[in-house]
């Protein structure tokens, strides 16, 4: 049996032990369902990165850049950070340099792990299939909000923990998963209703955004897993 | 209405602003407990003392030292971390130099907030009576283990928050004080049920202390309120 470690905030990765394991990074409103979306709809790779400064250098060049801060598009970015940004005609065959407040940095933190994948509901079931093909302990880590725990995330998170249980060669110790798991319980007969509580859809709603909440809690729209490997996500 | 925040983990506490809130620090099995229990049996003062280094320069002095690392008493120790350790006899009138692996380091930290109380179920009705006193925002404060997230900190948590807010004094907008409180509704009808999932629980009858945690479930067993100032512990 495999074991299950949830981390609920990359500021606590650090204290954990993670570096033979497949990782799976959630930042569900909204950079990892968006990723999931630009591969779904052809986009070539993604460059996630950490800081503006460094986003500033893809300027002029042949990259898409999409990019927001506390939620905002950047000015000098091409798209922000709704999935709804990343259309078929503007992301088909491109190259997107992605720059989030709290996704890009914890898919680099992630990176320690054994494999990294981007995870959404919106990829739930093929994530799944690719964490049980990899036959290793899986690592979810929520991207969280400025270091603090939330609940979109965590939620998502003890969803993928109950469907790797449930395929009976994943188990866990883990307080965190437990706790993700008992949250899921409470969210999944209606999960829009019980992600209305978060402070997230409160924030995208005070910028005008939160017409992509809906979508980034839909199940199974793509099969596609992006993984990261040499600083670049792409999927096979 | 004053805020109610929660805090999962002390290595997430720099991402908070809680200068001017209240602070509960919450360790339920075992320091917080213990805390409670030094002072319902008449203890002078608890110091609680991050290192182990700094706790040697107590050996030989007048003081009581109550230690452990992992869960276990360290060898220099007059006695351990479980509350039954704390015995009237052993504690009335005495100053008590205390070390913990989560619990007194989290104390510290959380003296940079307007005044810190011990939380714990034995004190939890008082604590509610000296938060509402207090009309301030509330900052809960788990140590969790080692930098992560558990289950009987965060359960509690959710217990306070929810009584916090039965008084019609205090709200929230806190994804973590959220998720706390519906652990706290899972956890309610059988609590000791629900703790025993938790890792710590495991860990505890490994090094024999299980007989601890019924004790540390316990509802207002004192109506005291350990607060801390320049240092040290006390009840007024």
């Amino acid at each position: 049996m495999h074991q299950i470690t949830v981390c609920f905030s990359p500021v606590q990765f650090p204290n954990y032990q993670c570096e033979n394991c497949n990782a799976v990074v959630i930042d569900i409103l909204r950079a990892t369902t968006s990723i999931c979306t630009a591969f779904f709809h052809g986009a070539k790779e993604v460059i996630p990165i950490s800081t503006v400064d460094k986003l500033k250098t893809y300027i002029g060049t042949e990259h898409l850049i999409a990019a927001e801060r506390d939620g905002i598009k950047l000015d000098f970015a091409d798209i922000g950070n709704s999935p709804s940004c990343f259309t078929r005609e503007l992301v088909r065959g491109r190259s997107i340099a992605y720059s989030t407040t709290n996704g890009t940095q914890t898919i680099h933190q992630a990176a320690q792990c054994n494999s990294v994948a981007i995870g959404a509901f919106t990829n739930i079931s093929a994530l799944c299939r690719w964490l049980v093909k990899g036959e290793r302990d899986v690592f979810l880590l929520c991207a969280g909000w400025k270091g603090r725990f939330n609940l979109e995330d965590s939620v998502f998170a003890g969803a993928m923990a109950e469907k790797l249980i449930d395929t009976g060669k994943f188990t866990t110790k883990c307080d965190s998963a437990i706790a993700a798991m008992d949250l899921w319980s409470l969210a999944k007969p209606d999960l829009p209703e019980y992600i209305r509580k978060a402070a997230h859809s409160e924030r995208l709603k005070k910028i005008n955004a939160a017409d992509a909440i809906p979508y980034c809690l839909e199940f199974d729209v793509t099969n596609m897993v992006p993984v990261y490997c040499n600083g670049v996500l792409f999927v096979n």
